[in-house]
């Protein structure tokens, strides 16, 4: 047995024994984390340092390295969010339908865990303890497997994690990290059908991609936001100018900041001109000819960057003769996560919400809202832009599936 | 661009040209479909024949040739399972939830179709119509890969059903044949994920596990159905020998039929004694060594016979010293399809319902249940045996998906 089937196995095994796990056992589990975390945070600081230490080593950026401090503050943080998941409904046990089908035969579909989740993310910490937190809720196993940057880091926070659930009672092996971040233990977890139901990258567009190309377990793919604003013809400029700028500054390296402006001709000049001037320098453009001519760009942009998600600032422009211009530009180069239409034509505004294939599609409001909390779904591991079993935000509800349970009394089928 | 390329695009576009179809036009499209295969039974019966004789020459089965082989009652069958289809509840446009969020920030949960599906399949030429009236009843547009062996039927089948389409103003790319059945287009259609939302593999074991080995576009997993019968040490044996005789052998071709009989050791001796004069030899029994010294076996059963779906007169018995070792067992050895305890014992029952992990656990009833008739989805395109997206039967609710629709005026993040 290897290294990673020796954890599916494990794995598995304590899905089972945690079957029949009550939500006061589990909302106990999250207390014990979030408390033991804050208790050993010196000694987690210690560790992170020796993560951190690498990184400058390595010439990692400063970004980088911003998102895998771990601070007294950060944990604490952290802790809160594992209390706040704690607050949470539980999903599982709920009866979705069924009814009595014949004489004696009844039939009930009840909310059930996946099973085994198994959690593949690049050098976050604060993602190590809230994916745990998320699964444990919703009565999941976990598999985590973080980036080899943050591995002493994360080797800290399980450590705990699980000495917590022990001091509980509850088996430890509800979480487990993959200590070896090899390349290879990682695509041999990608195949591990028979231990893991469910594989969630969390990360950039590379990380994604190599999961959704060499996985044979179910994925669900999160995260690529390649999202669009498009000011109509009839539209508040104000209001087009005040989103525009919010769902390109306001967090440009989170997945539903907006990455094209896609303007109508007779919108543009205004649009642009006044966007130019709130900008100030303080975002690249790289606009289409058109665009050029009415404000100076960055550079006139290429049909790749319109494909491109860049999660900085800078934006790529496009003027367009149409409503059904845009709507064919987000189908082609979007990546089917947050959309949003200004406009102040009735019409337009319901073809677009309808036409536009995505998650989340919005009119007159910024693409930003996108998220588990907003929606209403509490703490959320991802924001899925595929179709299958969940778009859009993953709360708790999306960690599960179900069950049809049959109560007869001795029917056969003739 | 490649063959399966262009029919990829073309899927695409037919999906975004039939955004705004109406539960009319989709119902008036299958009785158009109904009605034009009835119309045309004499030459689809003859392209048919080409099949059959192909199959004859190259050896095939009788079975093989039984499942291949169209009728004129067959064909007034498929038909009026179409006209069924259209009978149906369409699922499209269903509001799931939402809520007002913020001042005048509302957000509308939205039932849509999953957008284009890929069916790959054998030989069985109903299965071609089939799939195509649950897609088009759904909204979906849907790429056909059925079998070499039944490419005329399938070549006619959807030239009529495009010409239906066509006939009332439908776009024919809605229904679209892979004409080309070798195996390098299949791979190639496994990885399109850039126009193909889901692939729904139907058939044996080998085809559904080389379209997960293989296919990058996320893929519901169906019919693998290597399932169980316990009979508990308090049992009403009569029930137990009428269930585990109809499971194994009312179809003992299909998924929901039973291939291993776990019998606790207390109520073996009369279990088995009862069910070996039932069957009279009809009923090939590979047994462990327990139930050999009860009844006479075809074989001692090996470890494989228990990883076996032998869909057929064979059944492989074990005898267990408790439910927790039939759990296991089931556990182990099971595909999370259709599992079945007979007991009088309420916490058994109870246990063994909680503690399966499988699409649908029986108490006192057969595991040939399991569809979406009997459990009121009405037509289903296959039996999913994965946790994600749908579990169990695959009606038309589970070939849908949901968008968030957010009615903003103006709103931003801070």
């Amino acid at each position: 047995m290897s290294y990673i089937e020796d954890l599916g196995a494990r794995a598995k095994a304590a899905e089972y024994a945690i079957r029949n796990i009550t939500t006061e056992q589990k909302n106990e589990a999250l207390i014990a984390i979030a408390e033991i975390l804050v208790a050993n945070k010196g000694v987690i600081i210690a560790e992170n340092r020796k993560d951190l230490e690498n990184a400058e080593k390595n010439g990692m950026t400063k970004a980088f390295i911003d998102r895998l401090t771990l601070t007294a503050e950060r944990i604490e943080k952290i802790s809160s969010d594992v209390l706040e998941i704690a607050q949470l409904a539980d999903p599982i046990g709920e009866i979705l339908g069924g009814g009595q089908v014949r004489d004696g035969f009844n039939i009930v579909k009840k909310r059930v865990p996946l099973g085994v989740i198994g959690v593949i993310f690049e050098s976050r910490p604060n993602v190590t303890v809230d994916a745990a937190a998320l699964c444990m809720k919703s009565g999941n196993v976990c598999i985590l497997r973080g980036g080899s940057d943050a591995i002493n880091s994360n080797k800290c926070l399980v450590l705990f994690m699980r000495r917590a659930l022990e001091n509980i009672g509850i088996s430890n092996d509800c979480i487990l990290l993959v200590e070896d971040t090899s390349r290879e233990v990682a695509g041999e977890m990608m195949k591990l059908n028979e231990y893991i139901d469910v594989l969630i990258p969390r990360g950039g567009s590379g990380l994604i991609k190599s999961v959704v190309e060499n996985s044979t377990v179910p994925v669900i793919q999160t995260g690529e936001g390649n999202c669009h604003l498009y000011v109509d013809e009839i539209a508040d400029i104000g209001m087009a100018v005040s989103i525009a700028d919010n769902a390109k500054t306001q967090r440009p390296s989170v997945c539903n900041s907006i990455e094209t402006l896609l303007v109508h001709k007779n919108a543009a000049p205004e649009t642009l001109k006044e966007l130019y001037a709130v900008w100030n320098g303080r975002v690249a453009i790289y606009g289409d000819k058109a665009t050029a001519d009415i404000i100076p760009v960055e550079r006139i942009a290429t049909e790749e960057d319109f494909y491109t998600e860049f999660n900085d600032y800078i934006i790529a422009v496009k003027v367009v003769d149409n409503v059904e211009e845009a709507i064919a530009h987000v189908n082609k180069y979007g990546t089917r996560h947050s959309e949003c239409i200004i406009t102040q034509n009735y019409e337009h505004a319901r073809k677009f919400q309808q036409e536009v294939d995505a998650a989340a599609v919005y009119v007159n409001a910024s693409t930003r809202f996108s998220d588990g909390n907003v929606f209403g779904l509490g703490a959320e591991i991802g924001i899925s832009n595929q179709k299958l079993h969940a778009r859009g935000p993953l709360g708790l509800r999306e960690l599960t599936s179900y069950k049809y349970l049959i109560y007869g009394s001795g029917q056969i089928r003739t």
